[in-house]
């Protein structure tokens, strides 16, 4: 059975933690500009003395400012988005002598093994054991399903595949889901399979290429854009099946955001980079497993956005954990050199591992 | 020496040209939304008849409708900058019958060995033979400076290596550039290797890891977020040598858009995918080279919006070469399934290509 | 439920095979080399005109030549293999006018639509939809198991991950495994995993490295070189899983060839890449289904010496399916340069496909 | 200019060396078999500690035992090739507490930065900066020409390019190869490209593919083998150019190795993997730098048989140079996996490499 690795705070009582400075902070002066010598955050737990108290901010992400709120609270705020007059923490250094600590092993079991940490920092690639890998991921996600939050963040490849599309839907139907991260293109291939059963024109069983089945792929753009939102598209063209459909009929809240490549975009869409950011973040905030699928750039915005831990509403301290997935090495091995030493990375195609994800759990 | 190829129209006075009905056209109801059994383009020569004249759009791309203007002008419009009352073309037929004439080999030699078109339809690999490819580039190259109109879009792998960074410039100073398109990262790498000579951290020529390195990636973007544009860091902080710099001294044209996994952004980029989409297109309309570089999703999106032919201010009609060079057989070969078959796709490492072009040319 | 498509023979009252003349041959002078002008066959069906009749070769193979025996019975010989005195077919065209005729489309349905076919000439990628590929593999495999032999053809990779070993066992143990081939690397790692639970020193469950753990892999071989063979070395060290352990505990033929990277060898590795050939052939002329994971140099092999059909003890024709599992696109569009256009590629890594087959053939 | 790093040699007064008890040994009983509990060699200058010396092999590799010959020379011999009665040393510990001292920093300055080592320990990809690699290879090519033994490893893609082939001719007339290793694909591609201008039947300038052009790759074999020797062939039918033939006329030494998917073979190619092994460290053995070209197997192989070291005839150490040339990041990456850090590799396509090359050398 599942259970949580527990959190182990830092012994604050240490010399070099207890004789600490309280850290320093200067306001912004121009808004969306960080007073030179911020402090940049990472994904792990960072305390900050403040008043004679390390304090840990609750919501925190990888290259943030910290900001010392009027009531005391540290919020972690992406450096466009400071305000003038916001006190940003200052300091480079984050082992307590600015009054900064950075904790990278508060989930370590005390009798770790040393090698224990550094398998999961080498890298992967097609020739890696993931048995064990699979049989943790279906634990956590039975444990996540009662208590905590899923979040999937899929690239385009996943709606090319009946079975995987299928599969998909099913974790949506047994409450896998909990929230969803994709491209414009994501959904519009899936809504093209629920319109058309085609992607990109092309069956999305049997392979065959449909005589002008590229229209297929612009009319469902063009038709939900006619129809003015994604669930109004579902009603007026009585679709019934598909990642999308599930999600809009089990309440998943969706975030799609544009990219440089996209047609349409489909209403829903957020077109600009940095509000699909923060929406995106608004997910991630409440997600305690993110499961990233074949989708390089959204990988790296998701990975940036999610830190190593989630402060739970009752102050305990507990992991996130962050897969990805990805039929090439060189987009999980960006994440490794990105520093995002806490994720778990497969190297494999999706449509497989969604299809062993289903059937590990039972569902199919 | 290079010549261009000949453009050759079609025959128009063949029966099933001569004898094909007027295009049928509707009214746009709803702006951004296409009237049903719109006629979406290529990236060829497309003909459509008009007052008993065949018209060809000056201005094309692929995926996008074509209005028929009050002045009987073609303009070929995305459909989601389509705007109420635009009269949109309607019809799915390419050989006339509705009045539509796709033509795919105008640019062929009429003595065309059958295969020649074929080799450039065949998946490329790093085992392809490039040699011809890179004659023939370098007599273009030579070609476009004094007649055409040379636009590079480039992914961010290019400012981590010295050389290629240094040959960029090179290729920039000699007049071989005309139009940059690249993303938020390009330019922060770069101008990072211009402030610190790293990117993200490590040095770019020594690949030695400075302490505390990240900080120069965040660094760099907030210095220019607070002297407010590139051309102002550029001066506030002299910085004397880069491919950002050397465009912004020589008056080359950048546009720079957002990604979703970005920080900052510079004050420059264009965070809308579909605003950085049309100002893309206000670059490509000029071009009559396109060079894509290790960058997936530059490389479609521009692909998309890049007609195959260019007609002239004096009415000629021109080809439009567009070359993509990636490390990755995936993502060169991603051109080839969008249709875009008039490519030029190389697999190499973009490092190597610019030092091979830079020597090829001469100029190092 | 699974038919086997049905062999259509050309149609010999045609004019050009009724009136095409007798082949032509030559006798053999250096022994291992063909005669100027020799014929080399393709993996298809192909006809000679001998004696006045269309004659079909039992066992063919690709880019071999054809002797007539003084029986008159064809056999296809690697040209390295004629002997001094073989009667070898001449002829370069095969459309009936020098006595030759290929066969590509025998197993056509009669209404085949057009693009059937040309779906499987495309190129693959990860973002293939293989979802009916499955479904047409477990029916295959689950007739063949009955009525054919089904070979497998392995890379190394395969016995990195304890659950693909398992279910690798697991389908040697259900019948569905009439032969095995593979290089050194493969049986000494599977035979690690068996006596030390790791494959060059790593736990294949839990990813631990074990200290000195390349000494695993040294000791293996040494100690199967010391018992003589791997049957003595299984009982001489108590070894119970794997699978090659499977394979000999149910008499599963193995041929086991050497390559230039290899340590060892083990005792029944074939040093030599001919006399590996002729050996792997002789397990290939058996088989009527042959699946390939995760083995370039291996695949393009067997791909070389497996025909599209075979003729089976009643005279019947019919065809033998090829299957190329691989993580890398490369690999398995290599297959398709090679003209191997009858495979069935899957992009994917081979530890889920195998996990896939076992559950989809409901072993696990 | 360059220097060649010196060699400091072990401090062999600390207590733990000085102290340090002789070696264990043991008698080899059945050939080709070694004793449990021998001692495996790295690829690492290693000491073993006899008639109170400490003792390094001259000649060195990975993966094998050491033999005390009755000479007391130090032989490193692959187990498979151990004789009976051979004195194998025992022992599986390096600090010297069995009488073995592993030396890993031979070649360090004493100065070395920490970072300097870790550098060239992380995975390597298309995004590294390889700026430095070059200029340092252009270095160590003019010094190793003159003073120094410049093996090249190559895979079969070279030959497909006219550009790189020429240039890898060029570097044989220069004087920059002393021995070429390779398979018989690459010498039967390059013999193609000598008689017809094609390889596999493709113009290697133009990509134009030949009628029937397959017969160009098996006419070649077929005449090599008639000529019964490749310097017979260059001979017989008049080959003026290429990589085999400029080596041939050159005298530069060739060891062709077979592999299990080879047509053929040329007479020259070696078929059994373990005499192919043998004949390339003959060539390895003289070697002082070693070069790579996209060939994964022969790659590892000769990663393996390569150490880091060579002892020069007035006894002196220095390094051998190791680099590794491939498009596929796996392929380079593989390389570190096995141990072998002492290599430097590059991620790009090998014929850019080799233009790169004969550019920087100004040969071309």
């Amino acid at each position: 059975m599942f259970t949580l690795p527990a959190y182990h705070a830092p012994d604050f009582t240490s010399p070099e933690l207890a004789h600490a400075p309280e850290v320093k902070w200067e306001r912004v002066t121009l808004p969306g500009v960080a007073p030179e010598g911020y402090h940049s955050t990472s994904m792990y737990p960072e305390y900050f003395k403040i008043d004679g108290q390390w304090v840990l901010p609750r919501e925190s992400r990888m290259d943030a400012s910290v900001v010392i709120g009027e009531d005391g609270v540290l919020r972690v705020v992406e450096n466009r988005n400071l305000k003038g007059g916001d006190k940003v923490i200052l300091g480079r250094t984050e082992n307590g002598q600015e009054g900064i600590y950075l904790h990278t092993r508060g989930f370590e079991a005390p009798d770790a093994r040393p090698d224990d940490q550094f398998v999961f920092r080498q890298g992967r690639s097609r020739e890696t054991s993931y048995a064990r890998d699979y049989d943790r991921l279906f634990e956590l996600l039975r444990y996540e399903k009662e208590h905590g939050n899923i979040l999937w963040v899929m690239g385009p490849a996943f709606s090319f595949d009946a079975d995987a599309r299928r599969a998909m839907q099913c974790m949506v139907e047994n409450g896998y889901v909990d929230g969803l991260m994709a491209g414009n293109a994501l959904a519009t291939h899936d809504l093209e399979g629920s319109m058309f059963h085609t992607a990109l024109g092309q069956d999305i069983y049997t392979q065959h290429s449909c005589p002008n089945g590229h229209y297929h792929h612009l009319d469902v753009i063009n038709r939900v854009r006619r129809s003015g939102s994604i669930p109004r598209f579902i009603q007026d063209y009585h679709i019934q099946d598909g990642i999308i459909y599930s999600c809009v009929k089990h309440g998943v809240p969706l975030v799609l955001t544009g990219s440089i490549r996209d047609d349409g975009p489909l209403p829903e869409v957020i077109g600009d980079a940095y509000q699909g950011q923060t929406a995106m973040r608004g997910l991630v905030k409440k997600a305690t497993t993110v499961i990233c699928l074949a989708t390089m750039l959204h990988t790296i915005a998701t990975g940036n956005m999610t830190p190593s831990y989630r402060v739970m509403e009752d102050g305990t301290v507990r992991p996130v954990f962050l897969y990805t997935v990805d039929a090439d090495e060189f987009v999980v091995n960006k994440l490794l050199d990105r520093g995002s030493l806490s994720a778990t990375t497969i190297v494999t195609n999706v449509q497989d591992f969604i299809m062993l994800v289903v059937k590990g759990l039972g569902l199919m």
